[in-house]
C-alpha cells in the first residue's frame, strides 16, 4: 500500500512513518519543516537531540533496508502537492500536516489566524488533490478529542443519534471547541464531511487523544531515530512535560484545579490506530469518526502519577496548581466513547509505571538541555497579546484548590 | 446607537444600512465593493441600474436629511478595520461583509478557497477588533439556515437540549452545511461562539433564510437608492431569478424535482429583524442564534407562484426541471423554528401576491438588461473545475419529474 504522510517530520508524523515503513508499506513524507520553525520562533526545543529529516531517512535506511522517500514542501500549496500525489500515487493520505499547540493559536490575532488558515486550507487542497488527482486514496485526517469540548452528555465517535419531537435522525456530534487550533480541526471535519458527501471521497476522522511518550519500537533501534520531546507550554503536551518537571526538580505546573479530564494514548497506539485505519478503509463517499484514545485521566491525577514516579527515582516532585490560562470547567463530567478502533484490533498499551519510568529516565538523561524558562504558561486565552517574553501575569502561582480560574 | 454595517453597499447590507439610518441610528458603513467585481468576474450585472456608493450616500442625504458615512476598505485588512471600529465606536456592528454565494464557493478550488479564507479571517478580524477597541459592542452577524441543513428532526434556534443516556446538556445544533460557503458560516458560527466565551463578547448570529426582494420603504423614495436584484445561477436567489425569468419568456430553472424546502422572507423584514437584534442586545459573553426566516416554501412552489403571476401580465411562463447542479435532497422534511425574532416584535411580511405582482413589474420594467445567458447553472457541485463560458451539462433541459440527481 502506498502511505503517504503529510508532516512525516513531526512528533506523531515521524513514528508512523516508520512504523508503518517497518510493517511493510510503500511510505513517503511530505514535510516543510514548520515544525522545527516554531521552536526557533519561540526559543524553545524538543528535548530530545533530534537529527535532520535526511539523516533520519538514512539511518532508517540502513537499519531496516526500507527506503522512505522525501518531498519537501507546504500542503497548502497546491501545485506542490499535486505533482507529489501524481508522482507518488497514494493509496492512503495521512494527514498529520497542521499547526497542533492550542496556545500557540491563542498567542495572537496573527496566530490564530494562520493556524486556522493553514490548517483549513492545507485539508481543502488536500480534498481537491484526492477528488482530482487520486479519487479512490482514502485520507486519514487527524482531528482531535478537543473538537467535542466537555458537555455534560456522553461523547460519541463523530455522530449520535437524536430523538427530538418524535423524529429521529443520526447526526454529527454537537462541537465544542476550546481554542482558535482546536475550533481549526471542527471546521477541518466539517469541510471533509462535505466533500466525501459531494465526490465520493473515502475518509476517516480521528479524534486523538492527547499523546504521551516519545518512543516506538522502530524509534528506540537506533539514537539517530530518535522522536521530538517537547516539554514547553506551547507544545509540550501535560505528561511529557510534568516529566521533564520532575527530572529537573520543577514543580509540576497544573493549571487550576486540574480536574481538567482527557482522553490520552501512548505514541505506540498512535502509530498502530492509523495503520488499523489506512488497513480497513471506509466505502466511496463515507466519512468516518473513531475516538482515538485509551484512557480518561485529570490532570491532576496525572501529575500524581509522576509525582509517585519521581520519588522512586529519589527526586523531590511537588504540584503547583497555576491559574488557569485556558478558559475551561476546571471539574466537569466526561466520558467519551471510543470501542470503534478496539473493534478493529487495537490492543492498548495502557498508562504504566514502567512507561512512567521510561519517560522520566528519558527527560534525566536530557536534563541538560531543559530551559526551565520555557515551563511556566505565558499564553492566557483572555489576552488578544501575548507576550512570550514577559508576562508577569503566571509569575506567583497559586495554592492548590484555590478558586483561580472565571470559568 | 452608533451602528457599523460591514458590506453596507450590498443587496442586504444598502437596505439594512438607509432603513437604521431612517430609525434615527447614527449609521456608517463599511465595503470594499467586492460585491460588484464578482459581477465584472462573472459578466454579470444586476438587473436594476444601481448607483455608486457615493451617489447613493448623497441622494439620501438629500431626502432625509441624514449623512451616512462610508469607509472604503476590506475587513480582512486589520489595521483598516480597527482604525474604523477606533474612529466611528460602533456600539453594534452588522456583519455582512462576505461572500455570500453558494454557486461562487463551487466553481473551483481558488473560490472554495478564497470563500472560506475571506469569511472566516473577516469575521475573526471583527471579534479581534471588537475585544481590543469596543469590547461593549454586540456583534450581529449574518449567518444562513444554510448551516443546518435538512435534518430530518425539527430545526431549533441555535442549540437543542439532547438526552442521552440519562444525562442532558442544551447544546449547538448539528450543522450539515451544503457548500464551501455555507461552511464559512458554520466555521464563524464555532468562532463566535467561542470568543463571546472566552472575551465576553455579545453577538447574534442570525441565520438567515433566502431572502426575496429588493424594494424597501426607504429604497423607493428615489430611484438612485435603487437595490440589488441579481438573477444570474451564481447569485440570483430563487424567486429574485424566478421573477426575471418569467419576465423575459424564459423557463423557470427549478433545480430536479424542486421538492428542496427552505425558509425564505422579504428583504423588508431582513432590515426590520437587524433592528430587532440591535436593539435588543444580549448580555456580555452570550452567543445567542436567531433563525431570520417568516416562511417556508419548496422551490417548486415558488415557481409555481411565479408562474400563477406571469399569467396575470398575459405572460406565458413554462417551468422546467434541470438536472440538480447541487448535491441535496429533493425531497426531505423540514421544519425550522423562528419564533425569536417574532417574540422581539416582528411582523412578517408573507409573500403575497402584490410583492410577486411589484417583482414581476420591477422585472418587466428593466428587462432589456437581462442577459438570458446567465439564467443556466454551470457550476457544478461534483466538479472541481467549472469553466462557467461552457459547460455543457446544463445545456439541455429535462422534462419535469425525471429523476435526474444521484443525490
Amino acid at each position: 500500500m502506498n502511505i503517504l504522510v503529510l508532516g512525516g517530520d513531526g512528533y506523531c508524523g515521524w513514528p508512523t512513518a516508520l512504523y508503518l515503513s517497518q510493517r511493510g508499506h510503500n511510505v513517503a513524507v511530505v514535510d516543510n519543516f514548520s515544525r522545527r520553525l516554531w521552536d526557533h520562533e519561540l526559543g524553545a526545543q524538543t528535548l530530545t537531540p533530534i537529527r535532520s529529516l535526511p539523516e533520519r531517512l538514512r539511518a532508517w535506511e540502513r537499519l531496516s533496508g526500507k527506503a522512505i522517500k522525501a518531498f519537501v514542501g507546504d500542503v497548502t500549496n497546491y501545485t506542490f502537492l499535486t505533482d507529489v500525489a501524481t508522482e507518488f500515487e497514494p493509496d492512503v493520505i495521512v494527514h498529520f500536516a497542521e499547526q497542533r499547540a492550542a496556545p500557540y493559536s491563542m498567542i495572537d490575532r496573527e496566530h490564530a489566524v494562520f493556524t486556522q488558515m493553514n490548517n483549513v486550507v492545507g485539508t481543502l487542497n488536500v480534498l481537491f488533490a484526492i477528488k482530482e488527482i487520486q479519487p479512490s486514496c482514502h485520507l486519514v485526517k487527524l482531528g482531535t478529542m478537543g473538537e467535542y469540548g466537555t458537555p455534560n452528555i456522553d461523547i460519541e465517535e463523530g455522530f449520535i443519534r437524536i430523538v427530538h419531537n418524535g423524529r429521529e435522525d443520526l447526526l454529527p456530534f454537537p462541537k465544542q471547541p476550546g481554542s482558535f487550533y482546536h475550533l481549526s480541526k471542527v471546521h477541518d471535519s466539517h469541510n471533509i464531511a462535505f466533500c466525501c458527501k459531494i465526490w465520493g471521497i473515502r475518509a476517516t476522522d480521528l479524534n486523538q487523544g492527547v499523546v504521551y511518550g516519545t518512543v516506538t519500537h522502530e524509534i528506540e533501534q537506533d539514537e539517530t531515530l530518535i522522536n521530538r520531546f517537547d516539554y514547553d507550554e506551547v507544545f509540550g503536551t501535560a505528561l511529557n512535560r510534568f516529566c521533564a518537571q520532575a527530572a529537573v526538580g520543577h514543580p509540576l505546573t497544573v493549571y487550576g484545579k486540574g480536574g481538567q479530564t482527557r482522553g490520552f494514548l501512548d505514541i505506540r497506539d498512535t502509530v498502530r490506530c492509523i495503520e488499523l485505519a489506512c488497513l480497513n478503509p471506509p466505502a466511496r463517499g463515507e466519512y468516518r469518526v473513531f475516538n482515538q484514545f485509551t484512557e480518561q485521566f485529570s490532570v491532576l491525577q496525572l501529575a500524581q502519577m509522576v509525582q509517585a514516579t519521581g520519588k522512586k527515582f529519589g527526586l523531590n516532585v511537588s504540584i503547583e496548581h497555576l491559574p488557569d490560562p485556558r478558559v475551561e470547567a476546571e471539574d466537569h463530567y466526561y466520558n467519551a466513547k471510543h470501542t470503534k478502533l478496539v473493534d478493529l484490533g487495537l490492543e492498548p498499551h495502557l498508562l504504566s509505571e514502567s512507561l512512567l519510568d521510561s519517560l522520566v529516565n528519558i527527560a534525566v538523561r536530557y536534563q541538560d538541555r531543559v530551559d526551565q524558562s520555557l515551563f511556566l504558561p505565558r499564553v492566557d486565552w483572555r489576552n488578544t497579546r501575548n507576550d512570550r517574553k514577559s508576562n508577569p501575569t503566571y509569575a506567583k502561582a497559586t495554592t492548590a484548590g484555590e478558586r483561580v480560574s472565571a470559568d
